[in-house]
């Protein structure tokens, strides 16, 4: 039986800087080329780069929409579904993805980061969050060197992770 | 720009009579025939014989699971999504829906079809549910003779249906 | 120990009949008056009713609303939870319920009956929906002569369901 | 007409340190000295110790569970909603707050911290995390010198920011 495609979930803001938007094409991409599956919110900035990249080395890709309209999905999502939820199809990516690729700094990110490492998931990071307590670093996020690296490390930790 | 394919979920019992599966494996053969992309809730019954047909005929077939596990989904399904969120995945298999063809008579199939038609979703019915209210029958599922006429049916009416 | 309130949902349209919204307002007074706390969708006709209803009798009533606005809550909703997740919201609504009681005859309404059923919650209806298969009534929803039946019948099924 | 009380969610780790404990239970107390409703997860911990405090001052607890079980809440939880959406319910207790408090520093905390930043709801803090970006801590969680002062910060904030 052959094995399952890995998903890979790409978690960035709808709104990102240049830089960003050339990590997530990137990162997309890379995970296009591995054969894995991308999931993502399915809106712009970074969920649109990242399509984009995927698309692009003709991988397959998701967009899990916070509102009820297929149509408001970016132009690179080649199955969109409609959740209805709001916020909450971010639990439903993190849900969906056997490891998590953060890119940047938005609310909503932090929201997946923390969601996906709750629930054992992992999460390898570009330019993104720190998480302190009590002023020393704590262990969750796995940073990455660049968008190569972090998707052969996210696709490593899924393949250990189990179901 | 190319029309993106339709959405038909098929919904029914886990639990069905052999009649009801080969109802479903020819509703799923006949939306894979038709170019249109099959979602269901994953599992087992009427789910797993419409995911078979279509995969029959090279469709695509998604599946919204109810519980975390991605191996929990039958063995047709192209694509598992655990979304834990139990019966409320229902909810989510109608909203990615263009149109839903309804096979038995299970509550939760009652539930898909009472979702959809709220939305204003179009649902075809094979052997299902009769909706009366002071003695009278209340138009809403639209009853098809067969599994060909259902899913045209379907398609049909999602096409006129808009977004 | 003291045994906690059985938590009666009422469900119904939100755009209803005066002889539904008499029937809803019976039916809130009879749950405040037997001691249970209210919970329905919060907002208005038939939800708005019963809350009056529970509140003439200084019954507790809760509102789960489909949106994110705490003040869409109808006027007699003691405590509103804005939950955003549309009609997501009727599951929350029967989940938190003991037992169901069903007023008239609107599609989010048969999605609550259904949904409950399928829980193995009892329900209750008023006027509302006749199940059939194959031209057969299908047991589930138990009909009641009145409001003060409908939520007696209601209590004492919710008594012998257990937790 | 009188103004509604506020809804102030204190969000913690399940399984807690004495000191976190402590803290939970002042804060719940001073939440309802100040006629707010305690909202939060249900469970043990943080949770349990905040209700705790709060019920000492006779407020209003509420749990939002994420099981299907009412039964598995906390005993000091006055009305307990089972949800069965996992830790999709930590939305809800974010969408049904006014403002935030967060103690500690578990990985659902931290998503609830998140989630509620993402829409808007000021977050006070106890003892929780520092979120940094580039070197540089980013501004969001406001810290509070204790159980006190959070929860008349986290009220004065409410207050300001609407519905």
């Amino acid at each position: 039986m052959p094995a399952r495609p890995p998903w890979i979930a790409v978690v960035g803001p709808g709104e990102a800087t240049p830089a960003e938007l050339e990590t997530a094409e990137e990162v997309g991409a890379a995970v296009a080329e591995a054969g894995a599956i991308l999931v993502c919110g399915g809106l712009g900035g970074v969920m649109e780069a990242a399509c984009r990249g995927a698309r692009s080395k003709l991988g397959v890709t998701f967009g899990l929409l916070p509102g009820t309209r297929r149509e408001d999905a970016n132009g690179w999502v080649q199955y969109a579904l409609p959740t209805g939820l709001g916020e909450g199809r971010n639990l439903l990516v993190v849900r969906a993805a056997d490891a998590v690729v953060a890119i940047g700094g938005a609310w909503g990110t932090l929201s997946e980061i923390a969601l996906a490492l709750r629930a054992g998931t992992p999460v390898v990071g570009l330019d993104t969050w720190e998480l302190r307590r009590g002023g020393a670093p704590v262990a969750g996020i796995v940073e990455a060197a660049g968008p190569g690296e972090a998707v052969a490390d996210a696709l490593a930790r899924a393949a250990t992770t189990g179901s």
